[in-house]
């Protein structure tokens, strides 16, 4: 599409232009910019928008210097999903300091800050991802697995140690009956689901992993409403900062 | 001390009016704080002053902006030891993709950086500290092994898997004979250093471990000198940077 450069950089525009308007406002303690983009705004938009915001009012956690905050173990708005994690790890009374916890996934949202908080917990902390060698046996060797990295049901038997604890933060929209099939055993509400609503969200651990692990969250409705209350306490942090300040 | 409060809050001005009047300055491009600081200054002092270092002059790579860069995967100013430990693999022909990388010790300056940088090139990486259960088996498990932690000697052969690369970043002054004595064999020229000087530098590896390692940088003249030439690198794509923008 020729358009494509010049319709881009004015849709960015226009994004930053309210970014920067609600960095001025009095009335808004946070910001949160639904990713992912419009691919038409071009890749460097998201970094683009992103480090535009405000870190005060970062209720994301993704601005640079609140994620060195969050290296440098400082408090700081950090990044919902992870945070999540911790404080349901918390609730539940699963200890972490000194237990091995595995991370597979890297990303900047989930795995690379996950790794961040588990550590400042005092886990041993190890981060996989797809170069990983033998990714069975290393994530075998964890008493708390977290799988962050969108492929529906990756996780199997074979991943988990008997009695781990595994955090599924994988959201994946299955809609092919096949991968339903390998999912779900016949007869499960699940493959009702996919039939009335023409699909189902499934978790990056597959549902087989519940035979052998110590606690698995569910998903949906595990990690994933953590999220929305974490950003919630972000935005609340916020306001109190900005309002003591 | 009475008076300490009063002396403290006068040197961190005074340090802190020096880096400010570096951050203006038209000729000078990097800016490093020698740490650790004066413990007159106060416990929040190291961080008061490199949070207040221009990220432009960070040559550090210690500031939060920083940091968040270097988790981001973004250009950076980034700690000169670590970048300092990839350059010596590389220039070593040593593969990092797909290995196993064991850092044992999580610092600011060393170890979280270090683990970050051997996980984007595609290691996969555990993070180990006083925490960590059967750290030995741990380590023993990494392709490269980095030690962190500032006890002399600490890393022996029972932490190291034949062959593995293992990156000593300890720089520990022994003064005392009996430690000497458990890291040196009779007769060794290091004995005879102890004697003459007071105290010889020893790394947090134990000389032992050069009989089963694949590979092992010396403690000195390891990775204390490319620490400096690192810092070299920064200061020039600081200048670089500024005088291009």
């Amino acid at each position: 599409m020729k358009a494509g450069p010049a319709l881009s950089s004015g849709l960015l525009a226009d994004v930053l232009a309210v970014v920067r308007r609600l960095n001025r406002s009095a009335t808004h303690d946070g910001i949160l910019v639904q990713s992912p983009l419009p691919a038409a705004m071009g890749d460097a938009a998201e970094r683009t928008v992103f480090d535009t915001i405000d870190p005060a009012k970062d209720v994301d956690g993704f601005s640079p210097v609140n994620v060195g905050y969050l290296v440098q173990n400082r408090a700081a708005l950090t990044a919902c999903t992870p945070a999540g994690v911790i404080e349901l790890l918390d609730r539940s009374g699963i200890e972490i300091a000194g237990r091995h916890a595995v991370v597979i996934g890297r990303s900047d949202i989930v795995g690379k800050p996950m790794a961040l908080m588990l550590l400042h917990r005092d886990a041993t902390v190890t981060i996989c991802h797809s170069r990983t060698r033998d990714l069975p046996a290393v994530a075998r060797s964890a008493d708390i697995l977290v799988a962050a990295i969108g492929r529906a049901g990756f996780v199997t038997r074979e991943f988990v140690k008997p009695g781990a604890t595994v955090i599924d933060v994988g959201m994946n929209r299955v809609d092919d009956e096949a991968t339903a099939r390998r999912l779900f055993p016949a007869g499960s509400p699940r493959l009702d689901q996919l039939a009335k609503k023409g699909s189902v969200l499934v978790g990056d651990v597959h549902p087989e992993v519940a035979d052998i692990a110590g606690a698995l969250t569910p998903v949906p409705g595990g990690v994933g409403p953590l999220t929305i209350a974490l950003l919630m306490r972000n935005t609340l942090a916020a306001a109190e900062t900005r309002h003591a300040g």
